[in-house]
């Protein structure tokens, strides 16, 4: 393990070399950065053998450090996920670049016309943990943005992520862009994530990607601004006025879709004159091998401790509980939601109203699955995470959250009085 | 002075009631806010004796403190700048409210409609100096974007702002909002600030307004995303295909009209080809009482030394310093410029695309003088203060930059594959 000024000073090269290419990346034309995409795609696909290849001795690797089984999966690449990659890189290129869009604009009285542009954030830091994709994915939208992205894989991940790397460089040169556009950190060393998360010169803004450890690390410990959810602990309250049949297909594919990803829902909130429907949604997510952690007045699978509220199970578990009313539910959110997304089962335009209103989450959800809380689902194309924070971006980051913006005014020969 | 443990406690207070306030204040009426406004404009006028009297115990204290002649000139109210300060809350009271604005919205193929929606940030710290109207201003803004704020003035302005912080909340009284929504920190001890800066449960965002030395502090210690400028290093730059008359006039407005403001011209950068404009701009310059400090092939009132670049003098002071072209204008402004407004004076619209597109300044102004850096000006109707970073505020930031935002979506028992 290399010596921790070693580190430093590599990082601070890192850093500078992404300062210089993100300066000539905010006037990149757009067509270059699609080229840049779509050739990094081909390249992917035709060095898909030396990919599996590095894959194979990160699996290795793996193994001999004894991942679970589920980590296994994350980091194990087949034909089928680098088509998968390829297919994510060639959708980014297609997308509509947002760099330079006008925002709005306006005229004043004093003769001056006043525009409002987006522009690239500048230097972006992705530090995530096994899955190799996100080399590909987290690169294009930075790139995209017209941002210069400085990747930070996992160690598990350490030679897939670089296989990929090295053909999203090839894209970077067949267009003539800077190749520093998109670094992989080189090393291994943890060292190289503390010295990356405090570069406030270099560095814009961090993105984390993955579980509770690495990003409750990553918000303690960076001085640079950072774009993050740290837990999705997810509330679908059943109003009064519930559709039965909406409510039971929702409460179920909110929880049972998918029940490790972020919006998968954690509580589900019934109000009190809707205790049989609720009793119902129980019953078929426990028909459904779901865990049901019940409050009082309700038959759940095991019973509810004070615990249950507020935690993020991210498995076959829910917590469930009667509430007086919607205030009451909102009461019960406003306390334990980390704030990225919650549902309400209604067809009360009221009650609908009062819990967007009152209820300060990322994303609010009427009678639709919280499974939706997902930048492709909402459009975005794709993304790069989720933010929970209310600055800059909130919600599912794609690749307009990962512009700024400066103001062009035009005047002719116009002096202040 | 107080025990640091008792600031810190009594800090964690004022937080508490702060994010309180806000939870209420995130769905205030529209009509709530504005009679707020209002009822504090006319408490500030009833009691603009008490304020004078207040007034003049800080200008005792100023004077046994020995403030400067300029501190004290902005300590000191009488009935015209209480009437300025009763014109902004008015005029904060009559904008269109921020808050629950929509900002996009659009349909999926899933079903789902998306709406984004503007929410308050939450709870903003403002840190300022010696003017006490920043109490009205900033207080006024924060509550018109439905955030909760924490004022901590200056020690020079104690009394002053506690008379204004007076007249704010009989307005909130008045309208039957939280009191706690505006706070003034109720101790002079500098520990205050550093627990404001820390409290990042309570705090969403700082905003310092002050010299470089408040800015700077707050940069360096705040755990808390802050919205700020260090510096308004504001370049000028005259093209070759600069008009003369243009030229002469934009100059001389943006140095000399108030040269104490951020938008102040610092330095003029004059095209090789341009340099007979140039140099009769400078004399301009000197007959209308500036100091220029000019570089060779010119003749300026004293020679210019490295120093002079990037040095902001807030002064009857300006730099000079000639230029090969457009491109060597926009190396010498990235390498020194602090990003805040910089000009370019030219009839060509090819180099003035060059220069909005290569230079990654807030503002960026073509044949107009940089003395409109400003957000009443920009039609923002008032401003907090001017942001250069580039994260979510830049440039001025008025009620609409002090807002975040949330996704509303809407299905009909919507589940996703």
């Amino acid at each position: 393990m290399a010596d921790r000024a070693d580190i430093s000073a590599l990082m601070q090269d890192v850093g500078k070399r992404a300062k210089a290419a993100a300066a000539l990346l905010a006037f990149a034309p757009a067509a270059a950065k699609a080229t840049a995409l779509n050739a990094a795609a081909e390249a992917v696909w035709a060095r898909r053998g030396e990919i599996i290849a590095a894959n194979a001795r990160d699996l290795d690797f793996g193994r001999e450090k004894g991942l679970t089984a589920a980590m296994m999966d994350r980091l194990a690449l087949d034909e089928g996920r680098i088509k998968g990659i390829v297919d994510g890189l060639r959708a980014v290129a297609g997308f509509a670049d947002p760099v330079g869009r006008v925002m709005a604009e306006w005229d004043r009285p004093s003769g001056l016309h006043i525009k409002r542009v987006r522009t690239p954030l500048g230097v972006i830091g992705v530090i995530y943990e096994s899955r190799p994709n996100v080399t590909a994915d987290a690169g294009a939208l930075a790139l995209k943005a017209g941002n210069a992205v400085i990747l930070r894989g996992g160690s598990e991940s350490f030679h897939s992520s670089q296989a990929i790397h090295a053909c999203l460089v090839e894209g970077l040169r067949a267009a003539g862009l800077p190749e520093d556009a998109i670094q992989l950190v080189p090393t291994r060393d943890r060292a190289a994530v503390t010295a990356l998360l405090q570069m406030v010169e270099y560095v814009d803004v961090i993105v984390p990607r993955g579980g509770k450890g690495l990003v409750g690390l990553v918000q303690r410990e960076a001085r640079v601004p950072v774009f993050a959810h740290l837990e999705g602990i997810v509330h679908v309250f059943v109003d009064k006025a519930a559709d039965p049949e909406k409510t039971r297909r929702v409460v179920l594919n909110a929880k049972t879709r998918r029940p490790g990803i972020c919006g998968a829902a954690e509580c589900l909130l019934i109000h009190q004159d809707a205790a049989a429907l609720g009793q119902s949604v129980i019953d078929d997510l426990m028909a459904a091998g779901v865990t049901v952690h019940a409050g009082p007045g309700l038959t759940g699978s095991v019973a509810a401790t004070e615990d249950d509220w507020g935690r993020e199970y991210l498995d076959m578990d829910i917590a469930a509980k009667i509430v007086v009313d919607v205030d009451d539910a909102i009461a019960h959110i406003n306390r334990y939601s980390s704030h990225h997304t919650e549902a309400i089962l209604t067809e009360d335009d009221a009650a609908a109203a009062r819990f967007f209103e009152r209820i300060d989450s990322a994303i609010l959800m009427r009678n639709a699955s919280t499974q939706f809380a997902d930048g492709g689902e909402f459009g975005m194309g794709a993304e790069i995470g989720i933010a929970t924070g209310k600055l800059h971006a909130r919600g599912p980051v794609g690749a307009e959250q990962l512009t700024s913006f400066k103001y062009i005014v035009t005047g002719d020969g116009t002096v202040r009085p």
